[in-house]
């Protein structure tokens, strides 16, 4: 049986009890309010932990690459979702490969993307479902909800070998408070308008897909939204305590690292960085740190070059030695899920089980 | 013969010509200064353009962990440095593996270090180098260059199974202005002084090791150092240029993204977000962007998602469309690296020869 003790360091460890009940408690919940479950696999990047959402009821995975998309063919799932525009032959091939062997359904907000798929589709002699993107306030991708949305399914609707499905947004609202709240009954009226519009022109909508972990338990506050994605439920991470998502309880994974320098007085150096870590920040402004540090919270964990994190200790009460191991919770557990090979589950001290993170690194 | 216009995106593509150009002129340079040139691999991360720098004259390569120098025994260099102390018994019988096949040397700030190293050497009865590393101003690692170098120096002396060789330190220089020639100056006081140090108890001084890519062209005017470790000179970036070090004729990386939303007024979607760049910034302070897009520098690429990133195109004349190409320089070449399984090697529009990143993501 191998340890915890055992593991070299930097090491993605993720306490498998926790992880399970997060697990339980996502699908409980969309099962009690009637919502579709298609998981976002980026925070795990890997089909062992996309079967055990299938076998706890998700009806799908959602996935943002074909490469990923791929791999994820693993977890044995009927149905995916690519949530982001396939663009240019080569991908379109590979991932007709894919809608041969599972149910696939692509989300874009550009009839380009749409006629590439259509082209594809018709040439593999496949049929692929196709959401069209409305934005509601992120202003990343995404058509306005009102005539633009009306154009683009109309379009979509006319392409041979693709089937409308319905709209798929992403609600960014970073917390619940009195805030996040006005800004969730902005998006159900977005989500009404654009249900409106396509209901006008006769269009069905069978779709209607949203979701984020910062909203999660209350995605049945949407309007019409019959479907949720959360993906970083599954591990959390600081980011989803900082933002009231969910109880440091509920953190499944951890940085194992090692204290590789106290040259420096009040000052200590951890063999985990950027490369372990990712550069990523918290999503709300403050202090900028890279992570808590479980058996210091005091200590303040600052700066990191790629293998260097620098922690500040002269707020802390006790000190570490050269060769001794600490437990940190990363900002954004999906960021840094994708610089690791491995993720070991434990229970207790043991090593219960050793993942593969196949999808990590799938850029294309 | 494969064309970049066949790759899929987002792609890492290197420009051979400059590449070349770049590993040739530092060679020169530490020929000329008779310096000895090891560069640090962790830019590349590539076996093969280890090889092509020891072919160049290189005494030898630089590594920052074990699973690095297991893949970079590839390059075929007779000397390896790990710039990182490496802490416990698993990971320290792995690198006793490679020292059996090459000479090897470890950097450290601490006796516990030196320990560990020393008994794992003993055991597998071979010998390894060592450096005493000194903080130089950059408050990361490395002792005083006063007593405290001494203490540790005459430690390391007594342990068996190793060979005290010298120091090592990075001149933390931003950029080479008034005030970086006045840190330079600092810098070499502090070598000197560490040197005297070590001359009065009769310690010999084999390797003054040093050296960054900001200061690279500047090496031979800091006291005392014989030996240079650039990495980011392979390739180079934005970062590079942005102090100064470099030309933007001297970039030989880009990344090859693909447009994939333009539904937003004035706002386009590339297909490279933080797992495909990184998400380091400049080291410079100034307005956050994340790279430089070669057909329309005014355009801002002033946020990211994992997948997404974001272009700000109302200062840009011109205007891209859904499937268009587009190649951004990266502000921080290493960390983008890390996140590819290949890198592509082209002249003209014809990719020449295909990398794979076999160190990338070795974190332990």
């Amino acid at each position: 049986m191998v340890k915890i003790a055992d593991l070299e360091t930097p090491a993605l460890i993720v306490d498998l009890d926790i992880m399970e009940r997060n697990l339980a408690r996502v699908a409980d919940y969309a099962r009690q309010r009637n919502l579709r479950l298609r998981p976002h696999t980026k925070t795990h990047k890997t089909p062992a932990m996309g079967a055990r959402q299938v076998a706890l009821g998700a009806v799908g995975l959602t996935i943002a690459k074909v490469g990923e998309a791929e791999v994820m063919l693993g977890a044995g799932s009927p149905d995916l979702l690519i949530m982001y525009p396939v663009i240019g032959r080569s991908k379109l091939e590979r991932l007709m490969r894919v809608a041969r062997q599972t149910r696939l359904t692509v989300s874009m907000d550009s009839l380009e993307a749409a006629r590439q798929l259509s082209d594809a589709a018709s040439e593999a002699q496949v049929n692929v479902g196709v959401l069209a993107e409305i934005d509601v306030g992120m202003g990343r991708v995404g058509v306005a909800p009102g005539p633009e949305l009306v154009e683009l399914a109309r379009g979509m609707l006319r392409l041979p070998a693709l089937t409308f499905e319905g709209i798929s947004f992403y609600p960014h609202i970073k917390m619940l408070d009195d805030e996040g709240n006005a800004q969730l009954k902005a998006v159900s009226a977005m989500i009404d308008c654009a249900l409106a519009g396509l209901r006008r022109e006769g269009i069905a909508v069978n779709i209607v897909t949203g979701g984020s972990t910062p909203t999660l338990f209350d995605s049945h506050r949407f309007a019409g939204m019959n479907e949720i994605r959360p993906g970083t439920y599954i591990y959390n991470d600081r980011s989803v305590v900082s933002v009231g998502a969910c109880g440091w309880e509920d953190v499944a994974a951890r940085m194992l690292v090692t204290v590789v320098s106290t040259a420096k007085k009040d000052h200590m150096i951890i063999d985990g960085g950027s490369k372990t870590f990712s550069s990523d920040r918290l999503p709300l402004a403050g202090e900028v740190t890279f992570g808590l540090i479980e058996e210091e919270p005091d200590a303040l964990f600052h700066k990191m070059n790629e293998e260097h994190g620098y922690v500040d200790m002269s707020r802390a009460k006790g000190r570490f030695q050269v060769g001794d191991r600490l437990r940190v919770i990363p900002n954004h557990i999906c960021a840094a899920v994708n610089l690791h090979e491995r993720v070991y589950g434990y229970r207790g001290d043991t090593v219960e089980q050793v993942f593969v993170v196949e999808g990590r690194g799938k850029l294309q």
